[in-house]
């Protein structure tokens, strides 16, 4: 999908919002435990439920591969059914040595028919770099996690610049692809540094993890990050996909991806 | 495989070697294509032919994934051939919030049954930890890869103590394990930084990429890394498993094993 295209989409259906398909067998609900695929089952109710509301899916690849084999045909089956029109995120955090990161593009972009990957910065531009040449698909890249951890590295100062780890990285990567090929993870749990990210990168769109489960704010988030064409995927996992965990959980998700819908409409018309 | 089982089997084998399973169906012998599962017959082939000369096996992640679903059966198949007494590290090079991590560790050592993981530190402790709290695995954090990427960040002097990234890696990580659930990954492209980083991590073991191929010295590697324990396993990808393509790839395979074996044994016999 490409730029233009996925800002069309987000003015369209007045929403930024990404739903983050993270199906955990310990909280799905039980009805569905019978069925013979259930992670597949789960997450088609819930796409029924939300993606007139959504723009974007973020599959995180850890909940597949804890199932080996048959949580990556549940994986390839999601993708499939998940409508064209909406952007396809692998929350993979992957990153190796460029042959073996061309492959990794090649399982995304072509095996699984994802839009996007995420991409983790460690080892530089050659482990970022092949994942930029596919026509109409992205690497989003790890910039400043939402996590504690992040606290660890992503802060240390660099080069005696009073530059912290990750501005580096926004910095750095700038000339390994554009706003038509790269985005980045930038969390909401500190949305006031968006300013200052948004001066390093102003055009990018920003994937935001972070925002309820996790204590971001929405209207923080917009008021500090947002930009001329939106510029944000806000992502909601948890919050969406376990607001419920009987017959009618597909209901609950959808009450609560309404919620940031009807949010995200607002923080658009201020847009305008 | 715990530690000190780990060390047995370098001294009885007299060898270190790391073999790394990467199977690129673009370059293993074209009589293989033919058979059902070329990527296992594959590996199968090259198993039998060095697993006397080789204390480790390590498939790299990538080159089953671009495969998708017949990519992940092929792994867990060679996983399961593998012998038991052989240290199978999962290189996936993953990292993730820590819920999310904890799915990634039980995937790799429950589901794979593999005995070590490589991770990425960006993400810091949370994305670490999770792998470290299972009996006899081991978590490989990634702390100087031997891409040229490296050099973006990895290098930076971070808080202006002169002090590269790389190695705040090694020092912040020391509390997240210990040297019995832990190693590190340290390229081998500049070995005689690793006189500096047994300073900083003289007991734990380290993986080391980038003898052969990519042009590292085994010589050099053990002079300036090895310690009593000899602490050091050295992977060789492409020199071993591409050096033929033809009916005798696996003896040509063999042969370059058995080189890298007889340096690793005149390199042991200095320990004593």
């Amino acid at each position: 999908m490409k730029r233009e295209e996925l800002i069309a989409q987000i003015f369209k259906k007045e929403s930024f919002l990404c739903v983050g398909l993270d199906p955990d067998i310990k909280k799905i609900p039980k009805h569905l435990l019978e069925l013979e695929d259930p992670i597949f089952e789960f997450n088609k109710a819930i796409i029924d439920a939300t993606k007139d509301l959504a723009v974007s899916y973020k599959p995180n690849l850890a909940f597949y591969e804890a199932h080996g084999v048959e949580g990556w045909i549940a994986l390839k089956k999601t993708i499939e059914y998940i409508p064209e029109d909406l952007l396809v995120i692998a929350d993979a955090k992957r990153g190796d040595i460029g042959n073996t990161s061309e492959l990794y593009a090649r399982a995304f972009f072509e095996d699984l028919k994802a839009d996007a990957v995420t991409v983790a910065p460690y080892m530089g531009h050659d482990s970022v770099l092949p994942f930029t040449g596919f026509e109409g698909k992205w690497v989003i890249l790890l910039a400043l996690t939402s996590n504690k951890g992040a606290l660890d590295f992503q802060f240390l100062d660099v080069n005696s610049q009073n530059q912290p780890l990750f501005e580096k990285v926004l910095k750095k990567s700038q000339s390994w692809g554009n706003d038509e090929n790269m985005m980045y993870v930038v969390g909401a749990t500190q949305a006031k540094m968006l300013t200052h990210i948004r001066e390093i990168v102003p055009n990018h769109f920003l994937l935001i993890p972070g925002v309820g489960a996790q204590g971001g704010s929405l209207s923080d988030v917009c008021q500090y990050g947002m930009n001329k064409d939106v510029g944000l995927l806000v992502n909601s996992s948890r919050g969406i996909i376990y607001a419920g965990d009987g017959l009618d959980f597909a209901e609950k998700a959808r009450e609560q991806a309404l919620k940031l819908q009807l949010a995200m409409k607002e923080e658009l018309a201020k847009l305008k």
